[in-house]
């Protein structure tokens, strides 16, 4: 159909419509590269990302994974000028006296993007590394049924490639204090979270974490890092995630497509119907 | 509304249903628990895992990140009787003179479920690790077609839990070799893949694996290991997936929705209309 070596010219993809006729087109896919996190010269970890927020999903996984306690800690955020680096690096540098809890995080299974948790010793380390959430107000059924409109407006164009996922922190009144995207759903949540603990809100008492995935148990753990009391998500969570969230007083809303939702834990806080 | 801890008594759910009203209902939640695998003595990698299926898992896994080269270097697969591993451990004891690759298992960046590929460097030594893909006959655009429906049949009652991966493996006339599920996209690929080794069928030649969700870099990856020539997906694949498949030989279909669907490289492996 062309002369490229593998029929398809760089930038193009081969598109089959509804009529069943086949056209060239342009790919518009979600970038993926890998971006290194490091702690002054020591490499933390390693996580396929988006481009772009790389500082935030740098403070953010560091705060949800307990290698740091606050943003306080941060001395310093850079991108080493290093060739091969090619701007997929971020390097953290701590304030005197503060020190990383590498073996902390080793010890919580989570020194990569996505693998989360590895062993379950760990879900109980995790549990007790994070303070279980009490009280936090109480959140109208109007505000929860918003939250998947509210989160696909902000996502914009990105949403158009259908291969990244989102995460947004919103308030009880159904505000939008930051929405992130990354082709890791982890990440997304990373650099939202990271955003607010830069802002300076963090614990997130009174608010929200959306996101377009599937709750897993790590979505969980980050959560709770932040302090937040609610996770809402339109798919499903998984029976660890559930678990969890009983255990560590987190509110968590599944398979949210309104007008429906399923309530899986610490029901107290939605303002339900009498 | 009852009088447990958090409002809901276990294994059940809070639903808001489409008229408004509140009920509460059972859930069914897709299983989530970690798997360590191990060769003989030594933790080679620890996923959270959708129990069953655990000792294809293993195989998969190993295979297809270059861990051993082969099913045949295997000369047993067990669950080792641990009070505290709960079933949750495979153990493989490789035969007299076979060697476990870790270092490169490690230098693929690949020791957890998902993190798949860390750092850029390691995507050349990927590359290098297995042979690109060539030739592997040409597939009917019905077949292709006809792979979604296929999938979702044989995922049978787990597809209603909403929170779990598949991964099918059929051949060009589009019959289920095995298809596999998990709560991680990756683990539906080893299990399946593990199965196929298992059953003594790598290289994988003129077959399609079909996932349900989206074409990451590691699927590619796992799917080269395994000499698959064709990955279709229902979803996105990332940049560096369509990167990977056009330098490895793979066709790379997405967003495979009947009638439509998109193919990103290697073109010529799919008989088109004239």
């Amino acid at each position: 159909m062309n002369n490229s070596r593998d029929g398809i010219r760089p930038g193009q993809i081969l598109r089959r419509v509804p009529d069943g006729s086949i056209e060239f087109s342009h790919d518009e896919l979600t970038r993926e590269e890998p971006l290194e996190i490091r702690i002054g010269r020591k490499l933390v970890a390693t996580t396929m990302r988006t481009p772009g927020h790389d500082e935030e999903l740098a403070v953010g996984f560091l705060l949800t994974e307990g290698i740091i306690g606050s943003s306080g800690a941060i001395e310093t955020i850079d991108r080493p000028n290093e060739p091969e680096a090619a701007g997929n690096v971020v390097r953290i540098v701590l304030k005197r006296g503060e020190k990383a809890a590498l073996s902390a995080g080793q010890r919580l299974g989570t020194i990569t993007s996505s693998c989360g948790l590895c062993g379950r010793r760990n879900i109980d380390a995790v549990r007790q590394a994070f303070p279980p959430i009490r009280g936090a107000g109480r959140l109208p059924i109007d505000v929860l049924l918003g939250l998947p409109d509210s989160l696909r407006r902000e996502q914009g164009d990105f949403a158009r490639t259908g291969g990244i996922h989102a995460a947004g922190l919103f308030d009880f009144e159904g505000r939008s204090i930051v929405v992130r995207e990354d082709i890791g759903r982890h990440n997304a949540v990373d650099k939202a979270i990271g955003r607010a603990a830069l802002n300076g809100k963090l614990p997130l008492e009174e608010t929200i974490l959306m996101v377009s995935g599937r709750a897993s148990f790590e979505i969980m753990q980050k959560a709770l890092a932040a302090g937040i009391p609610i996770i809402a998500s339109v798919s499903a969570p998984s029976t660890l995630a559930m678990e969890f969230a009983r255990e560590s007083g987190q509110t968590l809303v599944g398979f949210l497509r309104p007008p429906t939702f399923n309530i899986y834990s610490h029901v107290e806080r939605i303002i339900l119907p009498e």
